[in-house]
């Protein structure tokens, strides 16, 4: 549907083939291929116009990030933003978190980070929240043993909810921070989302965990 | 110093006999002498002027209960309640949490309640925090494999210090919420202290969480 509005939106994603990954389901289990050689991979699960995981690219050269996102119209943003960089660690998966375990393989992924996932405040729809158990058993399937999981919200149900979740599959919460700007954590406050910036003017405290997956 | 302010408060907490235990280093390890059989002993550390546990107590006769707290102005009022009610399932214990484990011996409490313990805000005080690393471990020793520690609190930042302390000490947390009140744990919004009663009033939220003691 909304492709048809902006069909130029899709026709210049596929132009940046060096950053838009088109067949990804092909390097399952095998992303050093892509990447052309073993490096730790870092991945952003809804990276929306993506300043947060351009910023982290350009300083960690050692380490390739993946930026997942299903809206092509924010999608771009963070595509553009990666070419003018001139960033040579990233690329950009166009599709949505559900079937991540048809992408990645097991033990695969050395960091996810979820920032300002959607709410979805009713509880019809907690099974959409990206640390609802049916998604966190995903993410165990492809983490490491050890590797985290870093998220970050402004929202307190879905921090409340996500501490219970991660916890309840056998995540190890640590650095639990109610007010990440007003806390100790300098690196986790230097690098921010387009929507963690207005957030921070406006005052807004940002909740903020890691997730440790059992060794 | 306070005593010499109000010795009366000292003369009554001795007169009940049964209900405040005049040499609680001599149960260490074999409370059942006390209690006159095997129950399960549930502990509140700081248990001020005890409707929270005496509350309980009345609605489990089956367990035990032990309601620690040093100062003698709010615990008599404590005492008093439970000598109203006359509950046979309930002591005090006129001390502070500081050597709890001269007091009980290892693996003989099956849980312990932490409800609106002093913040003490200052980082320089964090050490007299009663879920400070330093305190959980003495409680890991008290607690049987698997019991659980209930905090509840309105100091958000308590709470914040709580859910990593706890955490970074091997405790699995469950059933963590930010507003008790508003949440849909029944049995833990219907017994409340004091302070809850007036801070639910107020509107104000109650965070609350449990905490269990690896297996």
């Amino acid at each position: 549907m909304r492709l048809r509005k902006k069909p130029w939106i899709k026709d210049e994603i596929v132009k940046y083939d060096r950053l838009v990954v088109q067949d990804p389901k092909t390097y399952r289990g095998k992303w050093f291929n892509w990447i052309g050689q073993v490096k730790p991979i870092h991945v952003e699960f809804g990276t929306g116009k993506g300043n947060f995981i351009t910023t982290l690219a350009e300083k960690y050269p050692d380490i390739y990030f993946f930026g997942v996102e299903a809206r092509e119209e924010v999608l771009i943003s963070a595509v553009r933003k990666a070419h003018e960089k001139e960033l040579k660690n990233i690329a950009f998966l166009w599709l949505d978190v559900q079937n991540i375990e048809e992408i990645f393989g097991e033990q695969e992924i050395d960091r996810i980070y979820l920032n300002f996932s959607d709410p979805w405040p009713k509880t019809k729809h907690s099974k959409r929240r990206l640390t609802h158990s049916v998604f966190l058993q995903k993410y165990k399937l492809i983490l490491k043993a050890g590797a985290e999981i870093h998220q970050k919200t402004d929202n307190e149900k879905l921090f409340e909810f996500s501490l219970n979740e991660l916890s309840a599959n056998g995540f190890h919460l640590k650095n639990i921070t109610f007010d990440l700007h007003h806390s100790q954590f300098e690196d986790a406050k230097s690098v921010m989302t387009e929507y963690e910036q207005k957030f921070v003017q406006l005052g807004m405290k940002i909740f903020r965990l890691e997730a440790k997956n059992s060794e």
